[in-house]
């Protein structure tokens, strides 16, 4: 089967790589040079995505903030997975959460601004809030922390729509992975426990405490009528789980299942797109990753990192570092939970130091 | 780093696949149309082994009976791993035997023939016998069995050298997955039991007991001055390891490592020629392959075995299905070892139904 993936990031590339026993060809489009046309069977342009439709029997995006117009195309052909509604759901953070929230899910309060005005006028009612850009937000682009200890220059607030959420002192922040056919049936790997620093996933670790995660993954898999795997993002606060957001794809939280589960989340989600069976995913080991942001894993860092035992480093051998930018990651598993977080914070050190923030600030 | 791979048959794509994940790119060097040639960053034609193995920082090759002129060239360039000896050593089994047997290592009965006829006097002499071809032989290829209630058709026995085994009427075959670093560490995957079936690898399952492997092969591994990963395969007998023959490099009993362990064979020979670390191999779960031989996974193949658990499929891609040709092989793992058998037995009756022999026969 030729499958084709949208967009030629790190999740295109670590897609085929794990593909690569099944069956298929991967076919990319996007812009040259990203590290999945470096490993794919063909790479088009972005203008030749007919082409590149017609020539695939199933289409998937490696990421939401994609062009429609091969989306739509795609879907209009019958080969888009997931459907596109809940990958333009996706588009519009007002859209998401509104969506959210009129099916009863469990959610933090928000307001929707049509300004910056509006939406400093919603902040300063909430006292401590997150204002986000309803519009091209991810990886903490385009939020921004209003009435906190440490808010963001209000003057940063560019034109346009927002959400304002009201700041939720969570006590943990987690996801977790399902799936769903397109006979409808669902599954889950383990719920993972997420730390972010400015907007970005530093580390996480697997398995966490469902605390009710299961079931709302699994009602939202439903309600999108997804076909594919699905990230959640939750807020952890006082025992319950808050929907933070979803991502219709796999996910940098997800990273971990490429060792120590019986399935990764790539070869899960490539199985439903092309109809082949998955059975449940076992977590074998506790498993988690490092991202590897704003620093390329080269020079000493691979054997020092690889020195550890039970790890792995995946270099996306993407063209140039940049701040912020996701270069890598390392992959740990662990015989317990506590030496897991102590292997994690080793990485993390070896990476960063005592300081991640130079790595992680805007 | 440039790593080039000598051959372009499943060993080089499954080691370009997993090595994926590490900072290195992959040539081969080899005939067009490999499995490995597909998914490697650059593939030269066998006469141009100068230009790869100048292009290369080191070189390995997947298979021992292949150009020597490139591994020489290699060699001298410094770029060789394993060392050349070890892999010599391997294209003449009389001068294998010998070498194992001068070193004391614990070995079958055997004389070396050089006719047909002094063969087949041997043979008579130990009553049962397998009398195998001194060189190119491999999977089965130039054995004969004598004076057993099974006898090879005596005319087969080409013109040519021999070594003649005593018959050994083994309890179960196994092997095991040692490996040595330039500077002499040495590190053990853990040993498995294997199935063959007319010379060819049917299925394996680790772990099996080691009744004395690890000890024989990391003395191997040292009187071989070794680099990299070596397989032995062992008969035994009575609670006694006897050594049936060595392979150079990774090898299609250690295929079960690509799943339910820390590292896989791949990435921890790809370690070692980089002159990365590698912490010791930990096997997370019961694991073990099923070889599909003579058959192409495809069809309704992929879904029927992709519908157990805990499996993965990996099809080679190969352009032509042959009686007895490796075209891919299935993974699993289970949570006991008597779960892995069942799960074992189950995926050989859906691979070959009853009788495997139509597939595995000459």
């Amino acid at each position: 089967m030729n499958v084709g993936i949208v967009g030629t990031g790190q999740l295109g590339w670590m897609m085929i790589n794990e593909g690569r026993r099944l069956p298929h060809r991967y076919f990319v489009l996007g812009e040259p040079g990203g590290p999945a046309s470096r490993v794919a069977d063909g790479a088009f342009a972005p203008e030749a995505y007919r082409r590149f439709v017609d020539k695939c029997d199933v289409v998937t995006p490696e990421f939401e903030h994609t062009d429609l117009r091969t989306l739509r195309y795609a879907s209009r052909q019958g080969k888009l997975v997931p459907p596109m509604g809940a990958l333009t759901l996706k588009l519009d953070r007002g859209q998401e959460k509104t969506f959210l929230r009129d099916r009863g899910f469990p959610l933090g309060e928000f307001h929707l601004a049509r300004s910056p005005e509006e939406a400093r006028r919603l902040a300063r009612n909430l006292g401590r809030a997150v204002v986000k850009a309803s519009r091209g937000g991810y990886d903490g682009k385009g939020q921004y922390y209003l009435g906190g200890p440490r808010p963001s220059p209000e003057e940063k607030l560019p034109a346009g729509e927002f959400v304002v959420e009201e700041y939720i002192d969570f006590d943990a922040e987690a996801s977790l992975l399902g799936s769903r056919d397109r006979e409808g049936r669902k599954l889950f790997h383990s719920p993972s426990f997420n730390v972010n620093r400015a907007g970005i996933l530093l580390s996480n670790e697997a398995p966490c405490e469902d605390l009710g995660m299961r079931r709302i993954v699994s009602r939202l898999l439903d309600e999108l009528d997804y076909v594919g795997v699905l990230a959640v993002e939750f807020f952890l606060v006082g025992g319950r789980a808050l929907v933070n957001e979803f991502a219709p794809r796999v996910h940098n939280s997800g990273h971990h299942t490429l060792h120590g589960s019986s399935i990764s989340q790539f070869e899960h989600h490539l199985r439903i797109a092309t109809g082949l069976p998955v059975p449940a995913p076992v977590l074998f080991r506790p498993s988690g990753i490092v991202n590897a942001v704003g620093r390329e894993l080269e020079g000493k860092l691979p054997a020092e990192l690889l020195s550890l035992p039970e790890t792995h480093t995946y270099s996306y051998g993407k063209a140039e570092v940049r701040r912020r930018r996701k270069m890598g990651h390392v992959n740990l598993t662990a015989p317990s939970r506590k030496v897991l977080r102590e292997r994690t914070r080793r990485v993390v050190r070896i990476l960063y130091g005592k300081d991640p923030s130079r790595f992680f600030g805007a």
